[in-house]
């Protein structure tokens, strides 16, 4: 199966390289704005340097593809309406628009928690703690985007449904709502530095530290969780769209994880509850 | 209460014309691409002539005002990315942008059946007759867009519901889902030409027209029913976001118009089985 994976060498882009990237079922392309840094793990493989915001490349991309990993965006939920804008308005509808024209079977695209960060801000901090969350939220609740990022990728659940219903190819679109994939130094849920729980902002064993953690031990995803939840989906035979939970099997999460279980055989492995403390 | 209305000229906005321009309660600013048609009802009404693709044209017309309907859009289901992205995306965000910025009470946005349209499709023919559609589509079911006008409205409704959740301004946001609001001329399910129910495209008679005639039962939303529900959501004091059906009461409606009866009092008085044939 070759497979196109846009935002390659990201958090989630690598945690995909490092679990799947030698799996013989796939024959990845991998494409970022910038070459790996050739220091890195990464740093000898063959890049496609494109913006997904320009049609075009991402077309070019595409042709030959089976599949197409579909990560590439700006990420963060301080941004403004022109930050979003071309990287993840336009960037999912080139994505699809190329899966469409290369009759590409399936899309699996990063959507957010921060689709339904309302949820989350109505009810925190007391939703952090406690050994079950008092709802699980599922691909049936309605939106509630926190940010222009979450509604850019709440209109990319959108569209990738509106490709699969409407058009021939993709077959099949999986948006996942990507909770916590961490940097493997970090794969935990104590965090990393660009994330705020252990980087010095807040003082260990203060009560902003440990709000930060209580609430990664239910947002965390491991990277093999999240490895495996993508193989999933590549591997499904079900065409249509679906909307999946990006969460380990973390005792405190208040994100569903019952939809990928049923629908891909998603068994995630690691639980949040078992670490009591960072790794020394 | 002073109150833009934008596509205001439109089968909808005229609909609110005729039914609340003369209320006393309301002071209405009509904007539109351009101006009325002289010789029409609307002839002598003052216009704000702006594209609402033209973020501070919409700024100045909202400032002092109260409240904001927006109908401006493209409103076709065949048209492109390249039709709504403008007219549609660009435009709800300025109107937005707006009503934050003017610190506006209420925006009411021109939702459309259409962000649920592949519930129809996979349901039609069959749902149109019978005197009770299988199902009833509420503001709590997964949004399932038939075309790129339709995944533009539901991205106009999700940044309703950001603004409302995340701003001080606006209050309240509601997004109509218009089923079917017609010109006066053609003001029952029998249509209009523009809709081809009834300007000879079928033949009276035929399978197709009775179709079209009993889709139109379920769907018809009278004028003054839809003037109605508009007064209803400028007339609330409850905050947040909601999502109505634009609906008449008719019994084969598959729209569930119990969260406008319960939120905001709408009591539609028409009713589309009424209606054996057309006028005369």
């Amino acid at each position: 199966m070759n497979v196109l994976l846009t935002g390659a060498y990201g958090r989630c882009g690598t945690a995909i390289i490092d679990q799947l990237h030698d799996e013989p079922d796939y024959e990845f392309t991998y494409l970022d704005r910038e070459e790996p840094d050739e220091s890195s793990t990464y740093g000898d493989h063959d890049t496609v340097v494109a913006d997904v915001a320009d049609g075009l490349a991402v077309r070019e991309a595409a042709a030959d593809q089976d599949a197409m990993i579909h990560l590439a965006g700006y990420p963060f939920t301080d941004g403004t309406w022109d930050d979003v804008h071309q990287p993840n308005i336009i960037g999912v509808l080139n994505a699809l628009e190329a899966a469409r024209e290369a009759e590409l079977e399936t899309v699996v695209f990063a959507s957010s928690n921060h689709v339904m960060g309302m949820y989350e801000a109505e009810n925190a901090p007391d939703l952090y703690y406690g050994s079950e969350a008092p709802f699980q939220l599922s691909h049936e609740d309605p939106v509630r985007p926190d940010s222009y990022y979450g509604v850019s990728k709440s209109f990319g659940e959108d569209l990738c449904r509106y490709y699969v219903e409407n058009y021939e190819y993709p077959k099949r679109a999986h948006a996942i709502r990507i909770c916590s994939v961490r940097m493997p130094e970090y794969d935990h849920p104590y965090g990393d530095a660009e994330h705020g729980v252990d980087d010095g902002e807040y003082e260990r064993g203060s009560d902003e530290y440990e709000q930060q953690v209580a609430r990664m031990k239910g947002m965390w995803q491991s990277r093999r969780d999240f490895g495996h939840m993508i193989d999933c989906c590549l591997q499904t035979d079900e065409a249509g769209f679906e909307i999946f939970s990006g969460v380990s099997d973390n005792d405190r999460r208040w994100y569903s994880i019952e939809n990928a279980r049923e629908t891909i055989g998603y068994e995630p492995q690691d639980n949040g509850e078992e670490w009591d403390a960072p790794p020394e």
